[in-house]
């Protein structure tokens, strides 16, 4: 059988020598030696030359080794959708100095650059040095300001000249894909064992195994926050004018005010922080087209929702930059810059925050561990999808209410008024009544003809709300399956090479670490799915059973109207 | 002022000397002498000859004497369909033997030379000597069934070659129109005091003068009918079937069986019998298209609204045909032939109907007739406008509950269910609850699509069936106002002509029986129209009321599932 390898990633030929591979493509090698991270073979289109050792997997050799898993070429993302967005984020080369992710989900898109009008970007506390310190580990960053990133944290690829190998192991090699998760989140590194860093007895967070396989240890001071109706702020004497945010945390009972662009800066530091931890979306900055008094009352419901999320997750809630965030002073200028300065020089970022994970003292089954993470994939892409049709029907369930729904109602309300009409015609006394009657009952059914328009307000938006912030979630997942998938490959591989060389123990314990952090983070997922949809579906259920109960109570009184007729 | 006219008809010349006129138009008058019938003068197309002097009315003339009332010529329907439809009936040549009219309703249309499959008309009792012997007085027959009809009550028109001046007064000539409901009902030969006969006590009908006028005396045997299922029945040795109703009445509580053609050749009786009241259309005999079932169904319905109305009418029901009809051992041929026999030999049809009818002591007076019956005439038009936009608007909104309504309802089911599949595969303990709450949802959202189905039969159809029955009366009123007017217009032109010619007190006497008797049908109508729709507006409420529960209650269980969740 001849040597040959599947790709794992698409490579793009960019020197003379090399060729071209997409992701599944069979290769044929002309030698399984790898030369600067680099193999030599044939594509399928016949091209012959160099392409990337770590965007292959050898299917067969003359030594009889095949890679666990062949055929099962994991994707980066469940949804076509979110692969898209993100490759064409990259594309558009975005010049933003921020470094936030473009998440690419329509109902909860994340613009960091876009500009909105009651917003001021100007301020100077958004302008310090740190803009320029932060690591590019996080997703839908353009490729210049990868090669340009001198976080320590980072792999350098071969493609970048780097020949220096791993200094755990010579037989795992670095993943060359620049743009792939598990590298650029420092999964990689941190399997490889290229981090350090210093982990303080509060930054440890503790993975525990309870009833359902490993979970978050749970926050003992639980905590909520509320968040009031925005007021408007002026400065520079009215000259700009800006929507301030009263969040009251419930652990302090002290309102501090933030601003959207302080909860946008929030959520940066949150997902370059935690790889593994699926910081939710914030609600979009700014709908075009909308009613201002709409949109900033979506925006606060966008908002509770995702400080609710924050709140009752183990790890974010507790962690030091969303304190910061939740309490430090509003008036206290130097405070809040002393603690943004600390959030955006901190070093348990990217492949260091696995550092600061414990887990439980049994370490996992990888196989176990495989099978679990398959299930959640299949899982999640199901929900994604179900979520996409749950919107799609609900929105035009909802659009359906205010009109076609509207229309029969008030139609049937203006026959029986066109009816009462002819019969007002007659005065007689007995007929009285009964005019009265069906004036009453054609006003009726127009009433409940504005309900059926009051109604998705009531019961469908919030559900649409709940949706739109589990597609965020959704969309993490993918980034973060890929990191548990990189390091249980850099596992297997290294468990392959362990009758030659060894550090397979230091690799399988990372890989480990990194599983567990990934399991509790589904298992959080679940738990707070299930509350979540439960709560809502209760919610929507009054809410449903309170209209058809207006209906009901408006029909009895027509109903009654007639008793005197 | 020249001397001029205007068209109350249509005439139509059909002989060399005559024009044609048209309702409405204006005609000059060569001279107000009136020579056997005929008047002379030019139509508004300038063609000068002959006319029926009955077919104008003359505007104003050289002696200063108008016709009160001018330029408010009344029209013999006030829904152009109606109209429309007695002229094709007659324009079609209907060949039937039987002589049934033809009302035109298309709810409620009246077609006797359709032959039903569940109907045999091949029946010896129906082809016995009484079918030629019936009176022509009814609208909807050709000309040559009138030309031929020996009855006594009906006058003869000048084109039919007499020269027989009326008996009781020269000067009030007769109608020319030969289709003039005023003419075929007996009206006119009513008023012209030709019509004679013997009345026995029991034939009598007393109007009373009741609080809001004239009314018909009430029964003071009042009772009901109920109608069974009806029952497929056979004859021949099982060569043709029908359709077999048992009918109940309260009074006698000896149930009878009928066929729809009993039904039908009862209605041809009363419509001859009684000029002056709306007797109900029946349904229609067979409806095309429709599942047997649904439609025997509503035949049944249409038939419980018949009979609800004819046990109701204070005339109608306590008439000999249709006690016969009620009461005749469906066993007992001979009783039945005999009683058959004798309705269609009743000389108290037509013109002698009204020699029945006592009116209270103190005449009418002839203004106030007249302001009330054109109020009437106001009403019935707008109801019956409303009717039919009410029946368009119902029908639309059943058609979209059935469809539009349900399709939404359980596309939101659909979705929930999708959802609930997705949760489905995570299939940890504390999930179960909430997906087992999940399927119970979509289930319960698809069993109220299904509801929406269900409904109409419920609350829309028995308001359409309601509907039906009245658009019918409604189609009846148009005659009954004109045999109305009819009168009037004689009795103004007899008070013309009083200082002349006596007979005028006569004339006055006949057209107050004739007011009496109509104002006392409207009065019926407007109360029976009051105690249906309150009926039925509270059927609809309630049946609306216990849908939006049943909805709730639906909802209310999901709810529940969620308790556990």
């Amino acid at each position: 059988m001849a040597l040959s390898a599947r790709a794992l990633y698409d490579f793009v030929s960019e020197n003379p020598g090399e060729i071209s591979v997409v992701e599944n493509e069979l290769l044929t090698l002309f030698s399984e030696d790898v030369v600067d991270g680099w193999l030599e073979g044939t594509n399928s289109r016949g091209e012959s030359g160099l392409f990337p050792a770590s965007y292959v997997e050898i299917l067969s050799s003359d030594k009889g080794l095949s890679v666990q898993g062949n055929g099962e070429a994991y994707h980066s993302s469940y949804a076509a959708g979110t692969e898209y967005s993100y490759q064409r984020s990259a594309q558009q080369g975005d010049t933003s100095t921020e470094s936030t992710p473009t998440r690419g989900y329509p109902t909860y898109s994340y613009h960091s650059t876009s500009q909105g009008s009651d917003e001021d970007w100007d301020d100077d506390w958004d302008e310090g040095p740190a803009a320029a310190n932060q690591p590019g580990g996080v997703p839908g960053k353009g490729g210049s300001a990868l090669a340009s990133s001198s976080s320590s944290a980072y792999p350098a690829s071969p493609r970048r000249g780097s020949t220096q190998q791993s200094r755990s192991s010579a037989t795992v090699g670095r993943n060359l894909n620049r743009f792939s998760t598990f590298v650029k989140s420092g999964g990689e590194a941190f399997v490889l064992g290229e981090a350090s860093g210093i982990v303080r007895e509060e930054d440890k967070i503790c993975v525990v195994m309870g009833q359902f396989g490993p979970e978050w240890q749970e926050n003992p001071r639980p905590f909520t926050c509320s968040i009031d109706d925005p007021t408007k702020q002026t400065k520079f004497k009215g000259m700009k004018s800006y929507m301030s945010y009263g969040l009251t945390p419930s652990h302090t009972q002290i309102q501090v005010n933030r601003r959207y662009k302080h909860f946008d800066w929030l959520y940066a530091r949150l997902v370059e922080r935690f790889p593994v931890i699926s910081v939710p979306h914030l609600p979009e900055k700014q709908a075009t087209g909308r009613f201002e008094e709409d949109f900033i009352s979506k925006r606060r419901k966008g908002l509770i929702w995702w400080m609710n999320h924050m709140t009752t997750h183990p790890v974010l809630s507790r962690c030091d930059v969303f304190q910061h965030f939740l309490t430090c002073s509003s008036n206290d200028e130097k405070a809040w810059k002393q603690g943004k300065r600390k959030a955006e020089r901190d070093c348990l970022v990217g492949a260091n925050f696995f550092l600061t994970i414990i887990p439980p003292a049994i370490p996992l089954d990888l196989q176990d561990v495989e099978s679990k993470v398959d299930g959640f994939k299949t899982f999640a892409k199901k929900m994604d999808e179900s979520l996409a049709q749950v919107n799609v029907t609900l929105g035009e369930f909802a659009r359906k209410q205010v009109t076609g729904f509207r229309k029969e109602y008030q139609r049937v309300g203006q026959a029986f008024q066109l009816l009462g009409q002819a019969f007002e015609l007659d005065q007689q006394e007995y007929s009285l009544k009964l005019n009265q009657a069906m004036a009453f009952t054609a006003q009726a059914y127009e009433a409940v003809g504005d309900y059926f328009v009051d109604q998705p307000r009531q019961d469908l938006e919030p559900v649409s709300d709940l949706l739109a912030i589990y597609q965020g979630h959704l969309a993490n997942f993918p980034d973060i399956i890929h990191v548990q998938k990189g390091a249980l490959t850099k596992a297997k591989e290294s468990q392959r090479h362990a009758d030659e060389k060894d550090g397979s123990a230091g690799i399988n314990e990372r890989c480990n670490i990194i599983s567990c952090a990934t399991l509790a983070e589904m298992q959080h997922f679940h738990r707070t799915r299930v509350r979540d949809f439960k709560a809502q579906m209760q919610h929507y259920l009054q809410q449903q059973i309170a209209f058809y109960q207006r209906i009901t109570g408006k029909l009895e009184e027509a109903l009654h109207m007639y008793d005197q007729a």
